[in-house]
């Protein structure tokens, strides 16, 4: 059999839709990525005499805890309306679902405030492009998204990146400070908010004193690609500060919440003249499959609240174990996570490999934490079992047995 | 019953699939957009007490013939090896189908000739932000597609827009001239082969002498998004220029031949430096699924060859009535072609779209050009009917009956 799970789990949301059955629950289906054994492209690995090795199906077959992607894949809904425009891949004309607009009603913005883009990777390309012209100064903390960094790089910006504080927070202070002192050079200050790699929060507080601190010619860019995953009394969005007229702009994407990575879509919110500013930059590819996808998947805020509460539970779960087994994890409120390894992670990431279990890249200087993304149930036990045998128990920070 | 055709078709692929069933020949059923009566979004056209206007229902029912689109939409193999890798649509790191390494063995070039893109606009965009700065000039023929003009206009570039010959063939020897006058200052020199909207190529021997007159350090960028129409013995493609080392950006697309244009897929071949000048612009947002669908319709060569010859059947039929009944046709090598409407044809366009056919815009300064793309048979039969309707019948250029 070549089908896979999640083909098969397409196709019979096709028939019950047909049908008019009540959508599945997703999370009464394995998770992608699970029992999927097949035999991969060529299907080498069914012989066991020709034990050669077979990228795909190990792919497949892993967790895959690497990329902070959403292990539940998109919901029934959101595959449902995809599915049904199959009709418009060969179109360019075809009728828009209103993603733009859709967008702006569902966040209390204007349309004229929504710049729609292929993942949210445009938007951060464009606003570097639109911001920061050579010699410009860039600012950010460090570690955060690195793509960031590359375009500031490739666009011959200037980038002044403020270290996490002691606690790995970002230190709103110390960006403050290199934005006034530089103020006529800097182009652009940027947050991730929660913040990649580390997974922790900027606080309302601390966003507000930024805003009203660094000169208000200079745009704030807020990357809250994470924001859905956030429960956090101290965390609010920032998009109020948009509505208020300051030159800020938010990124949002599909790709996280609404497991749309694969398909890209995002967007940016912002006050209309800087949209009108970064629009002539946009490439505006979008495939017309993900467009129907997006509106779906704003609609469907119960498979939201689902994939939010199964991620903090299996986050806390996780961390709470890697915490009694002795690693300091930081305490995160997004759908990834970060624990302290002791060593240098360059050869961990291999060895997680061998045991089927992929976790995340190094980020610099952050050279002994590894970033692990909060992928499902078994996922997380696979993960967990492998952390076991990998590392050794370290001097547990609760109560509790373990410690060598 | 909500499901439409293409839903179905989907569909039977998918079961077809799933029993080893030898993939349906897409020939044989429906051209998209055919047939599709159902109460589209909303299904306030169901109720035969409120004929509200449906425009989603309109456009779905329209014989679309304005966007050069494919009408048959992508083949069986093509859209199995879409729905294959849902499993993806959630993921960034999913396995690399090899589409870089497949387009250029397909084109007998280098993986480092090869730009892959989100759509070939992503190409025209780069390609003018790569060799267009501020103040340089762009030389082109006029009209060709408009876009690329956009985007000279958005960088700040000069667009020198050279005049079509009186027989509507793209100025080869005006643009060498144009080129050479203003050397110093030519940052692009563009064309478009078969050119848009005209339909018609520019020959071998013409592309040749534009590439051995103008200095050599000056880009030469051919966009042949219509190449896989061309039946014609004075035609190539210029892929070979790119492996002779010359500064030549061939723009290729899936949109047209491999009816992905919803879906977002080209690329560029040029030579490896000039590749690694546009790379750091690119965004590389290009969905999961195309990046498989693509590889399939590489592969597809029995589809593409059937798409081939049956839009020459139906251009050529279409374009002989046109002429006997007394309209001039510009002869056409691609998947659409002009015709002379000896008027205005602003007011056209409502006029077709009243009897369920779309036609495409104006392109000043063509003003009484029509741009009509070749569609399934059955569209093409209503297209000429409601030309009969809307348009007097001319004096014939042939024999025949006609005339008023």
């Amino acid at each position: 059999m070549q089908k896979s799970n999640v083909t098969r789990r397409t196709f019979m949301g096709g028939i019950a839709t047909a049908l008019g059955v009540a959508s599945l629950n997703p999370f009464e289906l394995a998770a992608q990525g699970r029992g999927q054994r097949g035999a991969g492209r060529g299907g080498a690995a069914a012989d066991p005499n020709a034990p050669k090795r077979d990228p795909v199906a190990e792919y497949d077959k892993a967790a895959k805890l690497a990329n902070n992607e959403n292990p539940y894949g998109p919901s029934e809904t959101v595959l449902k309306a995809m599915n049904d425009v199959w009709k418009y891949s060969n179109r360019y004309g075809y009728p828009d679902p209103g993603i733009r607009q859709i967008i702006a009603e569902h966040h209390g913005v204007k349309p004229e405030n929504v710049l729609i883009s292929a993942g949210s990777g445009e938007i951060l390309k464009v606003v570097d492009t639109t911001y920061l012209p050579a010699h410009k100064y860039f600012v950010g903390p460090d570690p955060t998204y690195d793509s960031m960094y590359r375009y500031v790089t490739e666009s011959k910006g200037m980038a002044l990146k403020i270290p996490l504080r002691k606690d790995y927070t970002t230190d709103i202070e110390g960006m403050i400070r290199a934005t006034k002192i530089h103020a006529r050079d800097v182009g652009l200050v940027y947050l991730c908010n929660p913040n990649n790699p580390t997974g922790n929060i900027v606080p309302k507080n601390e966003i507000k004193k930024l805003l009203d601190n660094v000169p208000e010619e200079i745009p704030v860019f807020i990357d809250e690609a994470y924001h859905h995953f956030v429960d956090n009394p101290n965390y609010e969005p920032s998009i109020k500060y948009v509505l208020e007229g300051r030159r800020v702009i938010i990124a949002r994407t599909f790709s996280k919440i609404a497991a749309l990575a694969g398909m890209r879509l995002g967007f940016a919110i912002a006050p209309p003249d800087m949209i009108a500013e970064m629009n002539p930059q946009m490439i505006g590819s979008i495939s017309s499959l993900v467009k129907y996808g997006g509106v779906a998947a704003l609609k469907d805020t119960a498979t939201e609240q689902k994939v939010k509460m199964i991620n903090k539970q299996l986050r806390d779960r996780t961390t709470a174990e890697l915490t009694a087994y002795g690693y300091e994890v930081i305490p995160s409120d997004a759908n990834f996570f970060m624990v302290n390894m002791k060593t240098d992670i360059a050869p961990l990431g291999a060895k997680f490999q061998e045991k089927g279990v992929l976790v995340g890249r190094k980020f610099p200087p952050m050279d002994n934490f590894m970033r692990v993304s909060v992928g499902s149930d078994e996922e997380m036990k696979r993960f967990t079992a492998a952390f076991k045998e990998i590392m050794p128990a370290g001097k547990p920070s609760t109560t509790a047995a373990g410690g060598k």
